[in-house]
């Protein structure tokens, strides 16, 4: 193989690394320092394996058995918590374990599309509740009853599961999870929480929320690297989801024996007790995120999803910087370039008249620098 | 969340760091210089993701797409390479998109536990190919024939799948790999080889040999972090495996859209031009197993699997330390204890009469210190 070809694969470097990151995708993933260390202590391959007795969630030494059986369950409100490899495969685990192919899952307007793929993988239906359109884009969980009576009275076939998605990536909307567990408790459909947006930036209670299943994402939203993510459920779903192999009686068929066999979850087990406290600061997160979405109103913009907003994930209609980009030399791509050139990470380029972003990571110096920056090119 | 208990995730040691590492499960994922600065470039969650144009293999900066549709199909030897959390996922994706619930697999008695614990998750029946027992439990590949004709015969069902282990965790054994392809061939029926110890370590052409799939693992053997794998396969398989979402056009259902978002394929990438000239020393890596392997034969151990023996992976039946263990005060453990007190990591904890180890990382200096610690404790 050409050496020089191979060059280019060694000593890449990351240049976005220092900016100021609004990216709604990276805003809650970003090492703690002691995560840092940790990638670097535990970089080597199976190197958390030194002590294995049999089960990845059963190692002592580094503490992951007590990682997974008590500071989680206890952090997101389950009776049982296991690893995954990310929420969109917590989310396959759950459909594969649970449901026969052709059955039907109902699932938001605003899920995320691995919420489809997912559902896709397992050889399911998916019937789709809307949401209420421009400009708030909710979605009424009455509208899940609606599904479920529409399925069963037309005999369409077995519905295996609700999700709801809490909050969607788009619009940051929180909708009404805790009502949407009493109707699946009421047609007892069992009721699974997407939150790759909440679990490590704000407080989470599966058990009051009232879900069955719960799914987290350590690389979206707890400091951690990738990739790494949880399921939380109620006890009755373990031995359904994690039953044992009859081949080897220590191994869960549903996680092929284990799962995140490497660094990442030594990276979310450093970050855990920041994220634990960052979580407290939760309101001030959404006080920064509904200042900023005011200033960035101010200017003409106007912001998509619900109001108030009670989310750092944020979506915004930007009229003024679409009639901008259709005379300004660098086209769609202006705002992406003159963001980049202030040091500005995270509105994907060739975006202007409607982009989303995250208030997360950055602290309110540096979101003012963000809307300065708007108002510059608005001025 | 009470603030001791939580002290316990953070700043953790890994105390076998710096020892001589004879474990089969870690001796081709120690990272390399290039690796270890990669890792420290990309740990934040989803920083990989900073230029995505929809899809993980398709990102060019970093040369992610480079690396899947060039460098890695040259590597091996396979027209498409996709990647994957590791070779047991590998193997998931490819029995559950083939396959149909209670089809067959055949595979070789010495395969993986997770192949089995794969085919259970995809709802498969197996069966066996049995090897040669004790002492060299070698895998005759003409035994796969009787097994097809059997099934076939007997009207059991459709056999989907035929799995080999190339080479196997325990015995280090590489069986006739070509002449089951001539096999498949012949019946057609499609031919994965579990390369999880091979792709890395030593030279492998898939399409010379004549598979269909192949599959490999970073953290295993390409001095990745983890998880981290890939699967190889003839074209003709990719639409089958990594058919697109009808409802997302640019995402794969089989992989849920992307698979390794996060710093292990930055690793995998970073330690690649490294291990492409490893492979090329392979000849001198089994010299050093036969000649480890003739060390501790002269002092009464037997080594069982092939001999000569073509691996670093190899297995010892040692009578005189099972008998040294019944009255040493040490017991079971005194040989793992004496190991590890002169800086020697990877002989599991309890283990005297039967054990599993790999001359893959440590040089001959090293492994003369192996040799000697041996020697000191059957004197």
């Amino acid at each position: 193989m050409d050496k020089d070809f191979l060059k280019k694969f060694v000593n890449i470097k990351r240049e976005t690394k220092a900016m100021i990151n609004i990216d709604p995708l990276q805003a809650g993933g970003k090492l703690t320092d002691e995560a840092r260390q940790a990638l670097v202590e535990w970089g080597d391959g199976f190197s958390v394996c030194d002590f294995c007795p049999g089960r990845l969630e059963g190692i002592k030494k580094p503490p992951i058995y007590d990682f997974v059986h008590q500071a989680l369950p206890d952090f997101i409100g389950a009776d049982v918590v296991h690893l995954t490899h990310g929420a969109r495969e917590g989310k396959f685990l759950i459909m594969h374990a649970l449901a026969q192919p052709n059955d039907f899952i109902i699932i938001d307007k605003s899920a995320h599309y691995t919420t489809y793929v997912a559902a896709e993988r397992a050889g399911l239906k998916i019937k789709v509740v809307e949401n209420s359109g421009y400009p708030e884009f909710k979605i009424n969980v009455d509208d899940y009853e609606k599904a479920i009576n529409e399925i069963q009275n037309e005999g369409k076939g077995k519905i295996a599961l609700l999700v709801l998605t809490y909050p969607d990536g788009n619009y940051g909307n929180l909708p009404d999870a805790k009502k949407l567990a009493t109707i699946s408790q009421k047609y007892k459909i069992p009721f699974l929480l997407n939150t790759a947006y909440a679990v490590g930036r704000m407080p989470i209670n599966m058990n009051e929320t009232g879900a069955d299943f719960i799914v987290a994402s350590g690389h979206k939203s707890m400091a951690s690297s990738g990739p790494i993510g949880f399921v939380g459920m109620k006890k009755e779903w373990d031995e359904v989801l994690f039953k044992k192999s009859q081949y080897f009686a220590k191994k869960e068929v549903g996680i092929l024996g284990c799962v995140s066999r490497g660094t990442a979850i030594m990276t979310l087990m450093a970050s855990f007790p920041s994220v634990v406290e960052r979580i407290k600061e939760w309101p001030k997160q959404v006080e920064k995120a509904q200042w900023f979405s005011r200033q960035l109103e101010k200017q003409g913009l106007k912001q998509l999803g619900e109001k108030p907003h009670n989310h750092d994930l944020m979506f915004f209609e930007a009229e003024k910087l679409y009639e901008i980009s259709k005379t300004h030399k660098g086209g769609a791509f202006f705002l992406y370039k003159e963001l980049k050139k202030n040091n500005i990470w995270g509105i994907k380029p060739g975006l202007t008249k409607n982009f989303k972003l995250s208030t997360f990571a950055a602290n309110k110096e540096e979101l003012q620098k963000v809307v300065d920056v708007f108002a510059s090119l608005l001025d």
